[in-house]
């Protein structure tokens, strides 16, 4: 029952709030949020509203209200309460001091629960409600509202029903409200669209009580329809309220106000507690894959659980048409958008544990090809450039003008839309890794192999040859450390053009020998020449990789940066003018040195198992002081390096950096006028590379499945499952030992190396390796 | 008698300041500068200081003092003078109110004079003095001065002496001073070092005063040394003081001082009005050839002839290894360093004016090669790559970090030095002028060909092939029009780059094929490669030159500008937040938009006659709306392709703001914390052009001499004189013909063009041509 500054560990799977912290709405919101992948509805209480950040965001509902940010739009909210007792509000507003609440969520189901209690008039009143969001009914969050201690004297009034004036972070999104009471079927409804894509958005609430009612008075505004119901309370200390909330758009079905009067209806017919089994099932069947044990420190094995816990709500899986937010379904932040987080953070779990939703993943860039196809050729160049902030559509939602100079008020012309072009052969990458891990040849032929060719021709446009040095060179660039924009030669992004074009090549020519017609399709739809193949070839060839210096093994980050002024991130923390001013482009106090945001050449590192032991180290050394680590992918990604270079002790240190990014948040909800909640879904999905790819030391190349094992001192085991190339996997890892066990229903032998030595692990088979 | 707010037009060659206004002295410090090309000393009063900018710059002086910025010293001022009445100053000291001053400056022959009058004690006291920086010795600068009015019972006393306390723009540039006073031959001098490059400088001071003296006390300090000569006035009405200023650096000769005090005894052997006859011989024979004469405005006339006396005392000739400033040497700003300025703007009137001058400019560029093979190399590049500002080494002096972000504070990184690289092509392009204007093929195979070849290496190493598009690229780069850096193939940079590797293979066969082993004796001693030829033949093919839109005629000055906000100058003067921020990168209110700060496409026509009328009319069209003419390089280029358009109201426009841009100057001193005044030389060499290139519409390229001669309805004729092909050549256009003589002592028969019809002239001959 260990205790941590705002939470408390209850079990392995509950993490308890024992007094509410009012300066941390923010992060309860997001951190205790109930998600499925179709909607997020953040932790926040029955009787709170828009000012604490309460918002149910729905995904596939793009809407751009204040001309320049597309983001999700939030829906209106249908699990508003609010109590009050001979007309005094019962109710934790802020500032209430008669009211104590604790807060529990639970991880392995994702469960909210409340329970407020109050002394008053010599009784004590308690509010417990519970809820979740269905993965049985994507459309459902169900609640169990219970109010007692009540007596009969006392005059209970509810007020439930639906909030349309929610929460928006740009612009209002919702227009044209209707709404209707059906008092016999207890079911209200609102319904609103978009005021840009003109979505409808339907939130539909049913409701049963346990006890007579008195009277219901209906309260109708113009965003909102409430309930005020008085409650014959005689003989009765507990008053029990079971609400179905529904949402659906008109994205998800043509008549989404009758989907979603149907399902509140159709919910009715089960108590709270069947439509709660029907969820957990489904919640039973993920992590029976996906979970993974810590022993030794139940801290950290809760903090893993809310983060592979987060990664799977935060992804629409239900679908093959919509991306993964950088903040999930936690908030509008980041517009519900995928960035390249998407293929080189979140989908590695996925690949391993949920292939379907993996597939996904993945189709879903290639169900955005013509936006991509439309960004490459606005900026001027062919094939795929794919979206930095890519919607539903693909189409690029990342604005020029992305910061401002808080000083001067300006806004600054970013390019993270037009020079990060690192994002598409990321997706090549991961379709790589993706067919290996899956040998799923129909996929790539159906889906891979278009956007392959795609990314190699956009690279074929993006690249030029340096006549003078023999040597394609990729110009103007940011990295992933975006602090450095306009670049060239970046390390990571020439490698990964590379090697994207190096999939392409090796795809097309499979293709072409297998004969099976799918190539000539391909190359028919999207007027493939064979003289590109070539260009394709003699770029890979000649295309400037960045060599690790033969003295120093450093490898440089872009041309030119050994050249910049060498400080640290602490010494630029001391030049700020204002402390809410951006470190990057044009004039921040990074631009001209070598602190970097994130990391970058460690970035490569973690992708590429090419480089030798001693490269690594010193690259390692030399960038880990001169990273700020500003983005929430850095510290992950610093623990899977120093893991396989056997550095637990830093690896552990950066395990709990990138695990706690959220739980141990202290932000304020708002900085420099920008909202900065929301749950790093990016680093929720690092956090399982830490444990695979980093304590677990696994690397999957051309080669086959490699682990190179290395249990932090704190840990006593790690347990955990893979599925790889459709077998199911069990390992253990102790001090001493690497446990493999294949399932028994598994249809094939498995080769795996672990350090040096290769294994074959038979279906049913275990295998304990001395360590 | 013409009167022009702050001058008077006194005749064709002189002007009168009536009244000194003391918001105008730094002004009257820049427009009334003596100067010979080897110093400059501004038109300020004896009794002044630094605090009226008073300055003696000196060429071949540069020092650093700052740590950033390497600019020409300030000598020691020699020409100090105070002089006391009863122990009252005499002077005409800021707020001076019983004294009245005059100024006068010829610009015939560089002289400056001023006349004080006082009315006090009942007697009225006169100051007369006059200057003049002498072409005979460069090293002199000469002064009478006489104070008249002067009673019996007065005890005057004058000042006179050396002054070491200069005023400087970044630093203090001299130290370790010494000094010394030989009363015998009433010679007195300080010795100094520079900070930096430790040069010393001497200033010597020899006089001769036409009055007993009572008596001389030394008042030596440790930066100056002044006697204080008490006169007997007794019977003398008026005192006269012969002054002889000589100064020598050690980059002159090795033993400045012994020098220095040669020439100051030698030049007390003449009177002043002798050391003034030889000064005017060497005038005299300039403006034989490069005066030109305007007719019916007698202002414009002035003007004219200030800005050609400016183009030549800025221009070091008796040097081959010393630049033009961009502020000539009337002060340090701008370093007095050569910018592109020096062959687009400055060159063009020496080339048909004073072909040896012309010469030396061409050769320091070959004796700067140095200098610029070391910044390509710096910048990973081959060939030359010339400074962006470049002073007698031709090492880059501009700083990286060259404006300041005046909201933040912060400085600003401009890309200047390392992205603005037309400067290499630029004297590309006016050694073939040179070339066509002199036939100087002795020139090409000395100086010439090396220079062309290591520009087009540089080229070669720059460009960057777009495979995709199979085109040549030139990317990241700053054209003339300097708020937008960081652009892609600036139409006036590429144009500019081919027409180089042209000019360069030119020469190499054309020497190939002269076989006189010249070629061989270049290709060896710059190990010159078969395969680079062949590769510059390939850019130039292949080079990406931005043509005129089929439909509306007009070139993109660079990739993408056309899609940028289409505004005016005017509106983002409202837009700015502090007056003195920078317009330009990176986030000034210009950047993101078409406002450009100077000629950039125009810049393209005034060099190459190759567009067609319609094309240089919407383009004029276009561009001329969104110019601010931020640079004074802009309005002369407008002036000159209106002047060819046949826009002749136009054209005057643009000559009248180019010519005035000094003489009308209201500007402060300071602003923005540097110092803004200065001759702006370029500005003087841009009114050559639009009277030559303009209203006479000369054009030289391939084809010959063509003439398109359009006379503004202001005037009633010009007359002018040429050298071109060693040939004197006059000339002089009315309203209705243009007169063209041969001198008898050429030795060729040239042809030229006028409009469509070609003309052949003898020796003697003389031609008048009906408009
Ligand atoms: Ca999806
Ligand atoms: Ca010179």
């Amino acid at each position: 029952m260990a205790e941590q500054g705002l939470f408390k560990i209850k079990d392995d799977w509950n993490l308890e709030i024992p007094v509410i912290d009012e300066n941390q709405i923010v992060n309860y919101g997001s951190n205790l949020l109930c998600g499925n992948g179709y909607l997020g509805y953040r932790g926040t209480l029955e009787e709170w509203g828009k000012e604490q950040y309460k918002a149910c965001i729905v995904t596939d509902t793009y809407d751009m209200a204040d001309g320049k940010w597309r983001e999700l739009s939030n829906a209106p909210d249908g699990l508003y309460a609010r109590v009050t007792i001979d007309g005094k509000n019962l109710a934790h507003d802020p500032g209430s001091l008669d009211l104590k609440t604790k807060l529990n969520f639970n991880y392995k189901y994702g469960i909210f629960e409340r329970s407020t209690l109050s002394n008053r008039k010599e009784n004590s009143y308690k509010i417990y409600s519970q809820r979740f969001a269905s993965y049985d009914n994507l459309h459902l969050i169900a609640n169990q509202y219970i109010l007692s201690g009540v007596k009969d004297s006392d005059v209970v009034k509810i007020k439930i029903g639906i909030e349309g004036d929610v929460w928006d972070l740009n612009g209002t999104h919702l227009k044209n409200f209707s709404s209707d009471y059906d008092s016999e079927k207890n079911i209200l409804y609102i319904k609103a669209e978009t005021v840009e894509e003109e979505i409808e958005l339907v939130t539909a609430l049913s409701f049963k009580i346990d006890s007579k009612i008195k009277n219901i008075a209906v309260d109708e505004k113009e965003k909102a329809l409430f309930l005020i119901i008085e409650v014959d309370n005689t003989d009765k200390k507990e008053i029990k309220l079971q609400r179905n909330l529904i949402i659906y758009s008109s994205n998800d079905t043509k008549n989404p106000l009758k989907k979603a009067l149907e399902d509140a209806e159709n919910s009715l017919e089960f108590t709270y507690d069947e439509l709660l089994e029907k969820h957990k099932d489904k919640w039973d069947q993920k992590w029976e894959i996906a979970d993974i044990e810590i022993k030794g420190n139940l801290m950290d094995q809760l903090a893993l659980r809310f983060n592979l816990y987060h990664n799977i709500i935060a992804t629409p899986t239900h679908s093959e048409y919509l991306p993964i937010g950088a903040r999930g379904l936690s908030c509008q932040a980041y517009q519900g958008a995928a960035f390249w987080d998407q293929e080189i953070f979140n989908l590695p779990m996925f690949m391993y544990t949920d292939l379907d939703s993996a597939k996904n993943i993945l189709k879903y860039r290639y169900h955005t090809l013509d936006g991509a196809r439309k960004k490459a050729k606005d900026l001027g160049y062919d094939g795929a450039f794919y979206a930095w902030i890519s919607g539903k559509s693909g189409k690029e939602l990342c604005p020029s003008f992305f910061f401002k100079d808080v000083i001067s008020g300006r806004k600054i012309r970013n390019h993270f839309n037009d020079w990060q072009i690192h994002v598409s052969p990321d997706i090549s990458y991961s379709i790589w890794k993706y067919y290996l891990a899956t040998d799923d040849i129909n996929f790539i032929s159906k889906y891979g192999a278009e956007i392959l060719f795609e990314i190699a021709r956009f690279i074929h446009s993006r690249v030029h040859f340096n006549q003078y040095k023999g040597q394609y060179e990729v110009i103007r660039l940011l990295g992933p450390d975006e602090y450095h924009e306009n670049v060239d030669n970046n390390a990571f992004t020439n490698y990964q053009c590379r090697f994207a074009l190096k999939i392409a090549l090796y795809f097309y020519f499979k293709l072409k020998n297998e004969s099976t017609g799918q190539l000539e399709k391909i190359v028919d739809k999207i007027d493939l020449n064979e003289s590109e193949i070539t260009a394709w070839q003699e770029i890979k060839e000649k295309i400037y990789l960045p060599k690790p210096d033969p003295e120093n093994k450093l490898i440089e980050q872009f041309d030119g940066y050994f050249d910049l002024e060498d400080t640290t991130a602490e010494v630029l923390r001391s030049r700020l003018i204002d402390k809410s001013e951006y470190w990057g482009w044009p004039n921040g106090v990074a631009v001209f040195t070598q602190v970097i945001k994130q990391a970058d050449v460690i970035q490569l590192f973690t992708l590429h198992d090419i480089f030798s032991e001693d490269v690594i180290t010193a690259n390692y050394d030399y960038y880990e002081k001169r990273t700020q680590h500003g983005s929430s992918l850095s510290p992950s990604q610093y623990a899977v390096v120093a893991a396989r270079l056997g550095r637990s002790k830093e690896a552990y240190r950066y395990f709990t950096k990138s695990a706690y990014i959220d739980l141990k948040s202290s932000n304020k909800a708002v900085s420099g006028g920008t909202f900065i909640g929301g749950v790093h879904t990016a680093a929720a999905g690092g956090v399982w590379q830490v444990l695979i790819n980093g304590f677990a030391g696994m690397i999957l190349n051309k080669d086959g499945l490699l682990f190179k094992p290395n249990l932090p001192e704190e840990w006593d085991h790690i347990k955990w499952k893979l599925i790889y190339k459709k077998a199911k996997l069990k390992f253990k890892l102790t001090r001493d030992e690497f446990l493999i066990s294949s399932d028994k229903a598994n249809k094939r032998d498995i080769e795996f190396k672990v350090f040096n030595k290769k294994y074959i692990i038979e279906p049913g088979e275990k295998l304990k390796i001395s360590l």
